[in-house]
């Protein structure tokens, strides 16, 4: 391709309103424009690198035996009422009325459809397990869509449902999945983690995400230092710490501490560490068999995060989970959220498995201004349910036994999911088994947010003068600049020459024989990314070389123009693209 | 790809719904499910077809040297707005609102949004021509949408869009891309025409059609015996009848002609041919300057139709045509519409070329139950204003002077439009020209119903048995049955053997080893239409050969198994694919 006919839109400004680097850099380097919020144009060069994306996650789908189709963007809400999401979906599911009133969405996900379709096709166990899936453009109405194609409204995405006759079938096809994201992220040329994560509130069994390591990511990803062990931060255990419980050695007193209402200022009032107290926050019970809405304490030690997830999926807790109000703290226990504590205190109490594990310890007395300390569990007061509610911190034991934890953050790209028979109950789709009966089938999930994926690799491979994009998802594998070539014939030849040769040998090639100053084609090829890249100059030939040079390199080479391909075939061989 | 890993959904009946051979067989044959109205599923094997021809129509897009890019599919209404087309669109447009009330609309073309992209991105002739183009899911909110994907609402289409400084170098671009087309079409295997059509409405200077000949297309396409010439029924001419108008014979006469209100009617009482008939239709006029709407005349031969686009593209008629109603013509005419003619009318009269060629003609008298006979142009009534009015018949002399046109049905899967600047002009789209001067850009757009070919293609190409692919879009091109395989391994073994070697050949291979009937799966591939098949059976391995049958065929041929593979070389060469 000859930059000369090809859109280079690149820009030097830094848009103002783009926050985080891969955003940045796709306007720079002319790779997306944004039509209105969280709307984005593919321009030409950042098309290429996501078609590229699109045919690794196509070629290994289709590997794992997974056949393709493609769903209607705009889905019938009769489907969406049949599962119960036309109402649960809220704000972000895209309504829309058709010119005779009938209303429709643009889908965000296909499992409706996708049911739907399998229950008419699918009669016999002979048939599964059977797993489909779509590369398509979905909606998701964001509230406040931002960072570019990152959190876009309309995006890309590769959804994949699989069927089953049994949970073991599902079992197998899940395991083939998350091979098969492996492979994917592997030739995407990312540092990624496959990390458990939490499946509760779709009442699946299993869920794992695929996160692209990055420093700007916006989740936890958790890893063991001796392990395999990973998770999210929703997901990943705080296991009860190493040996019993110490036995009380202090009294139990109530202090007066006026004005001190939080962790941090009793920590500093009563001159202890913040490990040695508790904070104990109310949220809304489950509503009992009348419909009764009560209150239920967390106990959590004064330096811990309660983590949300873990908590409403318990049982006893209001899904979705919410936190008293100062209001109904009061009517409760007649005192503020400073001062309350788990000591005769008139609610059920949960207590976190680190705060379980601590003796002589401080909390509010359940009376304004004063606290307790010297608190001892089964002394002073009960111990009856003890569950995981925190998050978890860097130096925990990892759950699996083997080192302790470590956080990173990471943008999730991929994920799968283990449904069961969500949708299938709700929406009746059955088949006979091998004995004849009627069986509601197993299904499981797979997504990989395809447009999300270029934004995520830039986070993860970018410096100071722009992208430097994986070989195999650069938009151009190699570049030749010419220095001159419009005065200098010879340079112009020998760029075609070499556009010629390494674009018969397989690889991508953007010559770029515009009319600019080197100065401008070096800095507009490196915010660009290409990975490789040759320089022919007119001293250059009459000496017989050129110039490579490697996108990550500090240094170039002159090499003899013979050689060019051979060279580029060592930085980049074709097969692994 | 093994048929008991595939889902081959096919259908013994037709379904009720389905009106056309090809929505008949795209069901029948296991390409698409209906969701709702005018929204399909495209199931896997249908999908593998719809991707041969997106990769056709992309390898030649890019050839002509257009820039693929990606634009979003929910367009903002200013756009809309700013080209006028937010309300002129009508019921065709989905409109939508986001969460924030901010309207939208799913696009169904992308005019608008391409037009804003460009004024913003380049400023300079320098950078002029450009063409750019997607193949994408659009929306059209057909009100009655039917024939499968021939007309459904939900779409895929290639749009392309090109800017240029002057008109001359849309020229270039514009044959360029009929150059693409005739190539996409060829490589396509499909028997089209392309024909001039009408680009009045828009305003543009030119445009053409391709058309897919096939018996059931919705549209008729006109001929020359003896020339290239090639128009749809809108756009082709009738030419004036040969030679001078006869001179008058017989003497203009009133008769009686009690409840004789069509051409019909009359031709059968006063027992002479429609051609000597005229017939007289009113239509609204354009408004006047003080928005006075009146009414204007349109005089055609009695066995003649009116042709609408013709018509409203003269000047004096309201846009778009209306016929005036029973109560006008009365109030203007003082008779019934039946009784109507040129003599002494009271309003504006236009001619068509071939009623100013009648002599000695019949028409109304404009007094209730009267005719005229032996009426002359110029002797009983002035000749004023001849136009061009009615669609051109079979037999009618061409328009280049070369050959009499035929008349044959085609559906629409391609057109190609000089825009002109009717939306840089409104959307201020500029560059700066050679002399630094600002001048509007020229555009051009072409399209192609990507989704609707595939249907069309089935229209030309099936019999009684079912679907008859073109080699190049051929969802597998050739499939190998095995008989009784889970019986006989040395047929199971023979067939997994012949399907590695055509693949490795670079075919795309159906190995049908599912434990059905042989009726069944030869019945199954040919009504999905697979253009070669093989045959493998125990009786025929101890001869050493395999069955071998194109789709086209009636007779079957017993071949050496070591000559398969050059056989279907033979029958379908790769190079063509």
């Amino acid at each position: 391709m000859r930059a000369s006919r090809y859109l280079i839109a690149t820009q030097k400004e830094t848009p103002s309103d783009a926050e985080i680097v891969s955003h940045q850099l796709m306007l720079r380097a002319g790779m997306i424009r944004k039509l209105a919020a969280g709307l984005y144009t593919w321009l030409p060069m950042g098309l290429r690198t996501l078609r590229k994306v699109e045919r690794i996650v196509r070629e290994e789908m289709d590997k794992s035996g997974a056949q393709e189709l493609l769903m209607p963007a705009v889905q019938p809400a009769e489907l969406w009422e049949e599962s119960g999401r036309w109402t649960e979906y809220g704000g972000e599911l895209l309504r829309m009325s058709d010119r005779h009133g009938r209303e429709f969405c643009f889908g965000p996900t296909h499992e409706e459809v996708i049911t739907d379709l399998i229950r008419n096709e699918l009669k016999s166990y002979k048939e599964l397990p059977a797993n489909f899936y779509q590369i398509q453009t979905k909606f998701r109405d964001e509230r406040r869509p931002r960072f570019g194609v990152m959190r876009a409204r309309e995006f890309i995405m590769k959804d994949a449902y699989s069927f089953h006759v049994n949970a073991d079938s599902l079992d197998d096809t899940y395991q083939v999945m998350h091979r098969t994201y492996c492979a994917i992220f592997d030739r995407l040329g990312l540092d990624y983690r496959p990390v458990q994560a939490d499946s509760g509130a779709i009442g699946g069994s299993a869920s794992h995400e695929f996160h692209v390591l990055a420093s700007s990511g916006e989740d936890d990803i958790v890893f063991s230092t001796d392990s395999g062990y990973a998770a999210n931060i929703e997901k990943a255990e705080a296991v009860a710490p190493a040996g019993a419980r110490p036995a009380p050695a202090e009294d139990l007193q109530e202090v007066a501490t006026p004005d001190q209402r939080t962790i941090e200022a009793i920590s500093a009032f009563l001159d202890i560490d913040a490990t040695r107290t508790v904070k104990t926050l109310l949220v809304k019970a489950e509503p009992d068999a009348e419909g009764h809405e009560g209150l239920v304490a967390l106990i959590l030690r004064g330096d811990h995060e309660l983590n949300e997830v873990k908590a409403e999926n318990l049982a006893g807790i209001a899904e979705p989970l919410t936190m008293a109000t100062d209001a109904e703290i009061e009517a409760a226990v007649g005192c503020k959220a400073g001062s309350i504590g788990p000591v005769n205190l008139p609610v059920p109490v949960i207590v976190d498995r680190s705060a379980a594990h601590l003796a002589d310890f401080v909390c509010g007395a359940n009376r304004e201004g004063y606290h307790l300390t010297g608190v001892n569990w089964e002394r002073d007061l009960p111990l009856d349910r003890v569950e995981d509610l925190r998050n978890v911190v860097e130096g925990d034991a990892s759950p699996d036994g083997s080192g302790t934890l470590e956080i990173r953050r990471g943008i999730e790209v991929g994920h799968i999911f283990k449904l069961g028979n969500k949708y299938s109950t709700a929406m009746n789709a059955t088949v006979l088994d091998e004995n004849g009966k009627t069986v509601t089938m197993e299904m499981g999930c797979y997504g990989i947010g395809v447009s999300r994926i270029v934004a995520a690799s830039i986070e993860q491979n970018h410096d100071d003068k722009g992208i430097i994009w994986p070989d195999a998802i650069a938009p151009f594998q190699v570049v030749i600049v010419t220095l001159n070539a419009h005065k200098t014939p010879s340079v112009a030849e020998a760029g075609e020459k070499l556009h010629e040769e390494l674009t018969q040998a397989g690889y991508d090639v953007l010559l770029d024989d515009r009319k600019e100053r080197p100065g401008v084609k070096f800095a507009d090829m490196e915010l660009i990314g290409i990975p490789h890249r040759f320089v022919i100059s007119e001293r250059g030939l009459t000496a017989g070389t050129l110039e490579y040079k490697g996108r990550r390199d500090t240094d170039k080479q002159d090499i003899s123009i013979s050689d060019a391909l051979s060279h580029l075939a060592k930085a980049s061989p074709l097969k692994n693209l």
